[in-house]
């Protein structure tokens, strides 16, 4: 059952690229011997709008990814736990988790191109390194040159995306607003920028936010 | 290929374990229409040696599992991003991350017994919820009893299951002192406890500590 309440839009599509550009490592499917559905954690960059990963090139994922190059591509982040009693005294059941998670299915293809190689290492060095500290990663480098060539990069070109915010939408705004000032009052790391994500993504706070 | 310096042996099967308990949600991998390795997101409990995960009776996780039962699931956390300049004024080279992974392999099937149901349940809310404020799940309570037989429960028993921790353990005693050094200093939420576990985890400082 995909519950279409939480799907993100095209309309959010910028709020997708700065989810995926924010959070250092996803989930990758690929088929494993035995013919299971393997899930291997791993870091990332999205650029050129696909998904690039960098890794050995000796190894299953490589082995599969030539064999079979339909993957799948998941990241996701959990906000909070939203506790049952923030709605109700006596039953467990409206607890709940508000988290945002992206999915992806797409080919995936060992990139052989050089410049390519290093255009994508240094977009993830820039990513997970931002702050530098490093000579930038080129071919013209002898000492990198070997590097670039030893090491594997996989490009996801991306086939669907699909984006799944989930920050109580289905919610009547009383609801809402009594949960919201329950997380500010709780504090914990999230609690603050998910009360904000519950305004920004649910309908009828946007009505409100519009109507202003 | 597989970089043994980094698995978790049964020594350490208790801090696996811990970790199962830790962390609120893993990456199921599961067959998807058009022959896809689909990642799925979700909360779980690790509990009677297996992993638990609850949800909708409907829907295109259910349909999977009920024709290929087949699955992995992978649980990953991401302790601290080592900046290549830790080690090298110069490459980009040494940039790493360290993380805890546990990866598992298992047969999936759904739970028919309402009292499996019931404890899962209870197990889920007290790892989620663990301080409580809500009634226990209870078959002889109406109002949980058809929640309860709605609720779809899928069991996963573990074939197999692979946990590697990476901290360092491959360097050298004297470049994961300085590394181990330089994360204190830098002090990010987890950089703390990230060298600890560089000590709990390293051959080297672990027959440093033997031998005190």
């Amino acid at each position: 059952m995909r519950r279409k309440e939480f799907l993100i839009g095209d309309e959010n599509y910028e709020d997708v690229v700065e989810f995926l550009q924010e959070m250092s490592f996803g989930f990758l499917g690929i088929w494993k011997e035995g013919d299971y559905p393997g899930v291997v954690p791993i870091n990332y960059v999205y650029f050129n709008d696909a998904i690039y990963l960098h890794g050995s090139k000796a190894g299953e994922k490589m082995n599969s990814i030539k064999q079979k190059p339909n993957v799948s591509f998941a990241v996701a982040k959990e906000y909070a736990q939203i506790p049952s009693y923030m709605s109700d005294p006596f039953y467990a059941c409206p607890a709940t988790v508000f988290f945002k998670s992206v999915y992806m299915t797409g080919k995936a293809e060992v990139v052989e191109d050089l410049q390519e190689k290093c255009d994508v290492l240094n977009e993830l060095m820039h990513k997970l390194q931002p702050e530098g500290g490093y000579h930038p990663i080129t071919l013209e480098h002898s000492g990198y040159a070997s590097h670039v060539k030893a090491t594997a990069v996989i490009r996801i070109d991306i086939d669907q995306l699909t984006a799944k915010f989930k920050f109580g939408q289905n919610w009547k705004p009383k609801k809402l607003q009594h949960i919201s000032e329950q997380l500010l009052q709780r504090g914990q790391a999230l609690d603050e920028q998910t009360a904000e994500l519950m305004m920004r993504y649910c309908p009828h706070a946007k009505q409100h936010n519009e109507a202003e």
